[in-house]
């Protein structure tokens, strides 16, 4: 799994890692999980739902196409809203009813609120629609209260323009405080993704960095509580034009946005013809991989494919992780929406051969493209890029465990966000799109008992260390990849992309 | 002076109330001050002007229609915007020219604000053209950093229509310590006034009151820095199409919206060829007639005019204020824009008389009119009104403070308020359209070392105490005010409504 493209403000926030704008704007991103109480589907279920339990994530995938007597899922008793009478088709849904199914998703499914439930959320001002529809449906699910945090990218641009210097190094610690006492009493966090991909690239990348710094320093308490996954909380997305224009550079707004829109629909199965039914399904095939991939243990992962030739070493003690989790406050969440991915940490001093990447890197609004690169022993010993070659080069240049490997992940060609042929340029997306392996910190909830060690411990198994964490796609169809045992056996776990 | 028509939610917070709506929604309003250490207009002023400040209040008014040549005030060495070289006039600004006039006003005058200092700003998204100008300006000022918090009407209302009863007890306590956290460190404080007045008017008046009371709550401390001016704070306010329906219901959106506009740069003095000039000029005089009336030591105003015959005692060692203050962090602020009274604390046992309203009361989304009351022994014995008696009545039975008087402020007859001829329905404006007393709290601040003194103390010297704070306008053109001295002899103050 993966943090955002701008990770590198973590300041080694272990497991996670957030954005916030500059104008009191926050915008939490995206970690993984695991507390070792994870089960599917808790019962009872926060939800409730009359989908069959049969299909796979193929056939969610493919339900798109195929009629649907529900419009609406259940929800609870009092605001159950079964359209079946109305025999809405799933293809017939207008926006505004995917609008509803992917708030009523997010706030039941993704966040699993319970009634009484104190919810923060943030959002960017050009994602006030959605905002709108989760309050509702938060309230609809009996939240005591929701407080939405705006941010305004035009406020965040105004401090580059006018700002002193010195006001680069400042956050507004006040909030991020607030916002942890918030979490230890109680409250749910669900953070809209959606902000403008490049908003910052034409600002001053030192005072960018500063920024950056400045948060993540003044919110770490309160990440920490999400990272720890203590409380419940999940990411959701919402079309926004400035995203939906650096995808679809050549469109009219209007026309990108609605692109955009299908496509978040998409790959978070609001197409679905029961969208309840399909995540259960698709959590349920997560956890089935993870735990299958967990009772191998394997010891290697080797990778061939079109300019890759890689055996990656597994960190001693890791742990598969993917879907949904309990938190500490007993609440099961699927933190991010989409997510298709089971991942693990690697061996930090164990991957040998050359990676080439099939996607371009977009590292704070620098695509960096036609990535190759050379590890020995677990470090990158030479690294070229068609395009971008010095933002990588700084980037490799971070630490000594830029150098090195702090997560694997490992996704279906045939995932929905591959599928769509689109670039997102939202590691919320784009790490799902392909198997993926990121440069940097690894993540302690990926050790068995990791977060009971000592960063001492943590080195010893592996665990790779830095101040950044920033995922890097090398899947394909035309990826095999084999596990590795401690006997030395190759087994085949994907082949020309897919799953075997 | 006055609080909001929502002040019912104060829970006797001393010296103010605020208006918070609900889903992390803040507006702050509307104190009175004096620390003992307020001098007109320090030196060195946190901002420059070149005006001339020779014109009196009622010049600066009619500035309005001279012209002018110079479109923007001076701002700070850096970011001097002397347009006197274009020779624009005054009433040719655009409009755009004037809303950033009116945030360069708010930041500079009204807030004082310092370089480095934060800010925190509250606003409704129907604000945002005004908060982002203000944004603008806090940075060229040099603000370390700028928060605002958004307040939005769609989410408020849907926890009245989607919440659980429990709900409304509740209130985002997290939000509101974390801005008394940002006061304490040093933020300034700016709201953007103008939600819509009649938003919750047809919310069950239940779940209102024990919303605004758990706000009220959850918000007190942080309050009480700003009503103590611990630190620097200003309100303004900002057209909204809510607000603008209210005030010109029969209007298209766009016409009532330009009105209001047109009428809050008109009252906040942003027509006038120097709106710096303007301020100083009147923030001296309304400190100059505190001054005066503060030698003068009244023990009684006497009032005279169409239905009304009325003498107000003033309380023991009462003070008069009005305009701007310093605050306990040392920066001179304007906590209300616009502000035209003076105002201190009447004698909650000596009043005497009958008095009738010259407007109507706008009382949490309920319009009062043709108000008449007879007092005695500060006591309000008798209450008509011809419409809305029942929610007056309502309001007098709060509690034993609410039929007695907190406040007595004196507007002229020819404030710009006034002479707009419009009902704002918005006590940030109405309050100075007019001559007024407040049923209910008493301010401190308005009596001689009054913050030092405990409940006894100020019911001694007949500070009146009470869960509300309402203004209500009983000046005209056609009122006479005498000041009655210790021996009982009577000075002309006001005829015809205007200072003699």
């Amino acid at each position: 799994m993966a943090l955002t493209d701008t990770e590198i403000r973590k300041a080694k926030a272990k497991n996670s890692a957030d954005r916030m704008s500059d104008g009191g704007a926050l915008y939490l991103s995206r970690p993984g999980w695991y507390d070792g109480r994870t089960k599917p589907w808790p019962s009872p279920a926060p939800w409730k739902h009359a989908g069959n339990g049969s299909c796979d994530v193929e056939i969610a995938r493919r339900e798109v196409r195929q009629p649907s007597r529900r419009a609406k899922i259940c929800t609870s008793d009092e605001g159950l809203k079964d359209m079946s009478e109305t025999a809405v088709m799933a293809e017939q849904r207008t926006h505004e009813q995917k609008l509803d199914l992917l708030a009523e998703v997010a706030v039941r499914v993704g966040l699993g609120l319970q009634p009484g439930q104190e919810l923060v959320m943030t959002a960017s001002l050009d994602s006030l629609a959605l905002a709108r529809r989760i309050t509702e449906q938060a309230y609809r699910a009996g939240a005591s209260l929701v407080t939405t945090l705006y941010s305004d990218d035009e406020a965040a641009l105004m401090r580059y323009r006018f700002a002193a210097d010195e006001s680069f190094d400042h956050a507004a610690k006040w909030l991020y405080d607030g916002m942890g006492a918030a979490f230890k009493s109680g409250a749910a966090r669900l953070a809209i993704a959606g902000g403008n991909p490049t908003l910052l690239s034409n600002e001053d990348a030192g005072k960018v960095g500063r920024a950056n710094r400045a948060v993540s320093q003044a919110y770490r308490p309160a990440l920490e509580l999400i990272t720890r996954h203590e409380i419940n909380w999940t990411i959701v997305a919402s079309a926004t034009p400035a995203w939906a224009a650096a995808m679809f550079p050549g469109e009219p707004e209007d026309v990108a946005v609605a692109k955009l829109w299908e496509a978040i629909f998409q790959t978070t199965r609001i197409n679905a013809d029961d969208p309840v039914a399909a995540w259960k399904t698709h959590d349920a095939e997560l956890h089935r991989r993870a735990a299958r991939l967990n009772e191998k243990r394997y010891a290697a992962l080797q990778y061939r494919g079109p300019g890759t030739d890689f055996r990656l070493g597994l960190a001693d003690d890791h742990l598969w992780l993917g879907g949904g989790t309990t938190a500490g406050n007993g609440l099961y969440c699927i933190p991010n929406m989409p997510t298709e991915e089971v991942f693990t940490t690697p061996h930090k001093g164990r991957a040998d051969g050359t990676v080439t990447a099939t996607k371009p890197l977009s590292h704070q609004g620098t695509m960096i493209e036609g990535i190759h690169v050379r590890f020995e022993k677990g470090r990158i010993v030479e690294a070229r890029a068609s395009r971008g070659q010095e933002v990588l080069q700084r980037l490799i240049d971070t630490d000594e465990g830029a150098r090195r490997l702090g997560e694997v992940a490992l996704v279906p060609h045939s995932s929905p966000i591959a599928a769509s042929g689109l670039l997102f340029l939202n590691t919320l997306f784009d790490e799902n799109a392909a198997s993926h392996i990121a440069l940097g910190q690894a993540y302690t909830s990926c050790l068995r008992d990791g977060d009971k060690l000592t960063p001492e411990q943590l080195a010893a198994k592996g665990a790779n260390d830095s101040l950044i964490h920033v995922d890097w796609m090398i899947g394909s169809g035309k990826l095999d990849i084999d596990g590795i045992t401690a006997t030395e056996v190759a087994e085949p776990l994907m082949r020309q992309g897919e799953w075997v």
